[in-house]
């Protein structure tokens, strides 16, 4: 591969490696299905990769990305984001009438909604929220599951799939200790929530849950029925700083050119920034924000290094970063070398670099 | 403009009024031309707007981005990012050979390098650092700007325009005065190089700024011959916290639609995540993060009122915007309602949100 400007570099082997050891996990957890994240990769390629590994069943996180999909030969999506209304039409004409789509609701009137304006039926889940507070019905607030519940099986459009969660929380967690208690109380309260249904009539409901910090550390899916990570196939810097991974795991970089050199200040500046790389960032212990580590590719480009020592991505602007180095790294660098940028969060590092059609 | 998912929407009139009140501050400062930078829209369209007020001479932050605009008619640009040498077949083929193309330098040895490589000549400008600390030769490092100047002369190839900077110090401002302040002192600084390579025999050089703080907020352009603003066109969040606009002349806003409503905690959940409006945030008084304020668009997307009050995106997600609003608010906001985000920094929201070819 030649590259002259930023551009996202995967190591495949990685990348086949991290699927292999998620899906050598659930297939040791008994009858739990692995259905992956896509949004990380966002990717037909990366997508043969799951397929090789015997994947047939996915998770998007739009309308857009399940019909990009669809249109690569994947028929069984979940869109695990709460339905737009707006963008019915396109649910309906690519999605629900192409392939075995899942949705989500957290509500009876999205539910109506759906049952008035779908035109094929969909597996239906209902999102709770298990702790993270971004979307889903609060797994305590007994009478609004109900209500929506029941507006489900008042739905004949909708086959009531079951009870899915995003703990995104766990990315919050200061250890790995708190993570899997992310877990735990993650599969109480969905259980919970099932128990209590089941109690009211409703049986045969599934757990769907997935965050990439919690799949990573626990060493088994005890009490769900799919689990859907997503971040782990290409791993992060932010990642490893909550111990999910180790840094020889991280699958995805971006391949930046050196641009500018500054000695005097043991800095480089790259042509890539805030378009290429985004502007997440973990805060390192001495409280410094780093949007990346920095590691040497190989001459193809196709994997990289262990990561350079005191040697971080400490700002980006729209088109540069700027790494504070060494005057040792710093002596072998020179303008027009590649560097291999390991990402703060690789979702967004991928999406900015993705290949658009 | 039928919106579905997150969308760019531009207030045009707003927009054309940005660029002809900086053209009019411009054009009373005597003989300082205007070349906008146009890496916060890379729209063609909004490149017309320009067009409209006389503008014939732009910036740019990438190859690619000239390349784009030199397909759309453009002819005279700057690429006000140090050159990267692995992009100089694209430079000969699809730039030199086509426009006239302004490239920077900040060493000697990137000179010599375009002397050898350029297959047609360039206008090279010296990237001077002010006080930024980002690229380009320090200020008062005459020796290093020395070398670069006498590279350039010995270089037939390249016509020596001048001294570049941006002062993207002028973010980090507190008040407009310091922002006045970042100006005067990088007008005194650039100036200085100007005569001691004066005096060293080399006329008639330029100098070129360009920042949206200071030149939104200086009264008139003393001692430069050229501004390279971007920013200023749509301006921001960031920009109003600056003081460098009002909020009535933010003229960008990423029109996002409302997928769940959470009257419990006063929140709501837009389809706007990072991949749609960036992660870039400013910090308020009260230390909250907020990575966009949130108004409510006309019937057909085309303008929007003020900023709600207390009310702001305080989280994202990949796919999500959480939305901290008031009961009030919350009251009269239905899912599928669609709201327009004034994003926290409209370069990286226009960048992800521009429709890509």
């Amino acid at each position: 591969m030649k590259i002259t400007r930023p551009t996202l570099i995967v190591d495949e082997k990685k990348a086949a490696e991290n699927i292999e050891r998620m899906k050598r996990k659930i297939s040791l957890s008994g009858n739990v299905r692995f259905r992956p994240h896509f949004k990380t990769h966002q990717s037909s390629r990366i997508g043969e990769l799951f397929r090789g590994a015997g994947v047939t069943k996915i998770t998007v996180s739009s309308v857009t990305m399940a019909a990009y999909f669809a249109g690569h030969g994947w028929n069984d999506i979940t869109v695990a984001v709460l339905v737009n209304p707006l963008e019915i039409e396109t649910i309906n004409e690519l999605l629900a009438r192409e392939i075995n789509l899942g949705l989500l609701v957290d509500s009876a009137e999205m539910t109506a909604f759906l049952e008035e304006k779908l035109e094929y039926p969909v597996n239906l889940w209902i999102k709770i929220d298990t702790g993270y507070r971004r979307t889903g019905i609060e797994w305590d607030r007994e009478e609004e599951i109900l209500r929506t519940a029941a507006a489900i099986k008042n739905s004949p459009k909708s086959l009531f799939r079951g009870l899915l969660t995003h703990s995104g929380h766990s990315y919050h967690a200061s250890s790995t200790a708190e993570i899997s208690e992310v877990y735990e109380e993650t599969v109480i309260r969905m259980n919970a929530v099932r128990d209590f249904l089941s109690e009211k009539g409703f049986e045969g409901l599934e757990i769907s849950i997935g965050d990439t910090p919690t799949c990573s550390v626990v060493d088994r899916f005890d009490g769900v029925d799919e689990v859907r990570p997503g971040n782990f196939v290409y791993y992060d810097v932010m990642q490893t700083a909550l111990g999910a991974c180790k840094e020889e795991n991280i699958a995805a970089a971006a391949a930046c050119p050196v641009i500018g050199r500054y000695p005097g200040r043991n800095e480089l500046v790259i042509y890539g920034g805030a378009v290429h790389l985004s502007k997440e960032f973990i805060t390192d212990r001495n409280g410094q924000r780093v949007f990346g580590l920095v590691a040497l590719p190989d001459s193809s480009c196709a994997t990289w290094g262990g990561s350079i020592k005191n040697t971080y991505v400490a700002a980006l602007s729209q088109e540069h970063g700027i790494i504070k180095t060494t005057d040792t790294f710093i002596r072998g660098v020179k303008v027009g070398d590649i560097l291999a940028v390991l990402p703060a969060h690789s979702c967004l590092t991928a999406n900015l670099l993705r290949e658009r059609g």
